[in-house]
């Protein structure tokens, strides 16, 4: 298909101003980015690499100098292609196309910070695909009912001051005193100076009062990749998300048997910390598998787990180990499930192994599940475009979870991506990308 | 019984020459130690603990002072009961009935030293009731076919070089130039070096030549208290060893899966290092079970496991697990298929759960069987003492396991015994330690 070609598919703004007419463009299957957008993606992608390189990977501080040079060089970059950029009170960068006026917005957002050391595209993705379908619609000379915001947000990643979701929690005046005075231990400052020294109006923020634009919220769309192996695995190039996991944790449960030596002690006398933990997580295996067989939604993690250094040794039986649990779903009622299971196991093993179990808080946070309308609307634009789409749980946790869990309609949508994220490694395909975005173009015209 | 009646029965040392004439002596089932003996063996176990506590428990180090004192009382109170003392060159103490000449002995022999903070009994009782058994032998005017040699040995505890069996080592002229090169990390000597200050003739020692009396020996027992909770548990106050437990180890074996974000990756995509180490011990513990049904002696433990704490989290599947193995028997069968066993479980884990694991070297220490006439000796002289008593299975260590594995046909007897060894709350009681020395002491007359 030529641009020419193209031209002739798509209408005016005036044209597509009804839900029908998008969708008869969209039927077409014709429509994508042209070839000279891709090149424009690809140097938005290296323009802010460059300016946020670290020497390993990229760095982009929440709330730090090369977050704000990421969000100047894109608003720069929008100005000059005649969109209109103002700042909130939590100094996120909002991006529409001019005389969008005060209808309600569909907000495209993502993150535009990094953990350190990170990779490139975890939030800045979303950004840019956000982005590219401004500039599109300009382009198009067109205008969706429900006009497109972008929003460059800030803040997401938990790597700098031990909470996530700072600049979306900002945004929906959700942020407490005690979170901002959490510090960066990197350089000692706490994220109020930090937000500060970003700009942001600590005083609106401290409030808790919501961003104006929040009331205006129609929707929220977010594209980012996928920070797990499914989609490389199934190869899936774009999948639809259908919720974001929740979770339950014990940071630290013990696991209390008896110490004794490993020659005299007879297997019936036993009261192995190491073996009652095994068996513990032998049963829960079990329980994950059938669950999922059942057609559940359910990941379970134990990350941390360890006999004491202090006192373990080759020849004497682990009178303790301690270890974390986690759960994640989908889900409420399957975490709640599981989390139960998880307690009956424990009573069960330690009836018969002779241990017992000691737990720390529990903590939870709350499963958010993406629009149903939403998620039709992304399902059947990604068949009319004949994209091959399935849907996915998300596992990471997302600015999106947020805004779903305070009520505003929302969806992602998953662009394939290699060896995780939080680290250089990260590798998302251009074409994938752009698959991507045009899906949320499209979509965006059906809203 | 009283003294008086005790008399009658029991010969003069001319009398009881032959076996049948012990034996005569025995089947009355009335000779015991008597009540003042009861009152001596308390305070010689007092004595030595006043001598060597250390505020805790008794620490009575290898080659130290505290362990010469302990032989320096003993050697006092031999002399002033009329026994034979003599020092080897290793710096034991060897005690006879004056008179017993260059016949074949039969020596009953244990260490003198403990652990730091450790208990008053192990070790030292079988010397005392070594002691008892000679004291008693001149008090009714006896000497066995095989006259008795007490050997209060030095250096068996591990705690103070890093090797275990030290004294009986040097006795039987295997300890090499680097055993005499550890440290004892608490003062800086070598071993070598506390050895010459204890008065060992270190140029014997380190040529390897055995002590002259190990040509002489007929015969080894010793007395000792069990270190585990078996005979407490099975109401036993004195059992019959079987074997000592010899075992194979790997201090530490990797698992390697692959990390990966908690939430993102779904269960068939996991390489989890905790579920797969959970996953080998629990096909172990199956194993292990069955193997014990069968009537194989087994112990199996995992002391320590860790995932790494430079990198775990609990939101992050684990993708490495470090654990260490050992498996104990009386039986080199026994280990050698148990082991087997372990390998070809780690490589079914390793496929179905796409998992690696790497192994450090495997460390193998030789079981050691009791003397099956003398295990048949020690269970028919409790039978004729109507004394109950089982066959078990030495788990721990013991010099007695040297003397075995060098040829020497051995025995030991073990004493029940509260909370363990190496440990101030050891509790042995003195009813079950006069039984079981009563029990020595009718062998003896067996032999």
């Amino acid at each position: 298909m030529t641009d020419t070609a193209l031209q002739n598919t798509v209408r005016t703004a005036a044209e597509s101003a009804s839900p029908s007419a998008a969708l008869s463009a969209v039927s077409s299957a014709a429509s994508s980015f042209t070839a000279e957008d891709h090149v424009l993606a690809a140097t938005l992608f290296d323009r802010v690499r460059d300016l946020s390189f670290d020497g390993v990977g990229v760095s982009r501080e929440s709330y730090g100098a090369s977050e704000t040079a990421t969000l100047d060089y894109l608003t720069e970059w929008a100005i000059q292609q005649g969109l209109e950029v103002v700042t909130d009170a939590a100094a996120n960068r909002l991006f529409t196309l001019p005389g969008s006026g005060d209808a309600a917005h569909v907000v495209v957002g993502s993150h535009v910070d990094s953990v350190p050391q990170g990779g490139n595209f975890d939030g800045l993705a979303g950004v840019i695909s956000g982005l590219l379908c401004l500039k599109r619609l300009k382009d198009e000379g067109r205008q969706p009912a429900h006009p497109l915001m972008v929003a460059g947000m800030r803040g997401e990643e938990s790597a700098w001051f031990g909470k996530a979701y700072m600049g979306s929690s900002a945004i929906l005046g959700k942020l407490t005193a005690d979170d901002l005075a959490l510090v960066n231990k990197r350089n000692g400052k706490s994220m109020g100076e930090a937000m500060a020294a970003a700009g942001v109006d600590i005083d609106v923020v401290a409030a808790g009062t919501p961003m104006p634009w929040v009331s205006k919220v129609h929707a929220y769309l977010e594209l980012h990749i996928e920070q797990g192996p499914i989609m490389v695995a199934r190869k899936w190039p774009t999948a639809i998300v259908s919720g974001i996991r929740g979770n339950l944790r014990h940071n630290s449960v013990a696991c209390i048997g008896e110490p004794g030596h490993s020659g005299a002690v007879p297997r019936w006398l036993r009261k192995d910390a190491v073996f009652a933990v095994a068996d513990l997580l032998m049963r829960l295996d079990e329980h994950w598998r059938v669950l999922l067989e059942r057609g559940n939604d359910l990941v379970v993690t134990s990350g941390i787990m360890g006999t004491d250094p202090a006192e373990h040794a080759v020849s004497r039986i682990p009178g303790q180990v301690n270890f974390s649990f986690e759960v994640r779903s989908e889900s409420t009622d399957t975490l709640e499930a599981f989390y139960k299971v998880m307690r009956d196991e424990c009573d069960a093993v330690a009836r018969q192994r002779g241990v017992r179990f000691e737990f720390d808080r529990r903590i939870a946070s709350a499963p958010a599940v993406m629009d149903t309308g939403i998620v039709k609307t992304l399902l059947d634009t990604a068949d009319a475009l004949s994209l091959p789409v399935e849907k996915v749980a998300s596992g990471a946790g997302h600015d999106a979870a947020l805004f779903a869990n305070a009520g505003i309609p929302s969806g992602m949508i998953f662009i394939r991506n290699e060896h995780g994220s939080h680290n250089p490694q990260e590798a998302m395909d251009m074409d994938d990308f752009m698959a991507g975005t045009n899906l949320l173009y499209h979509a965006l015209l059906r809203m």
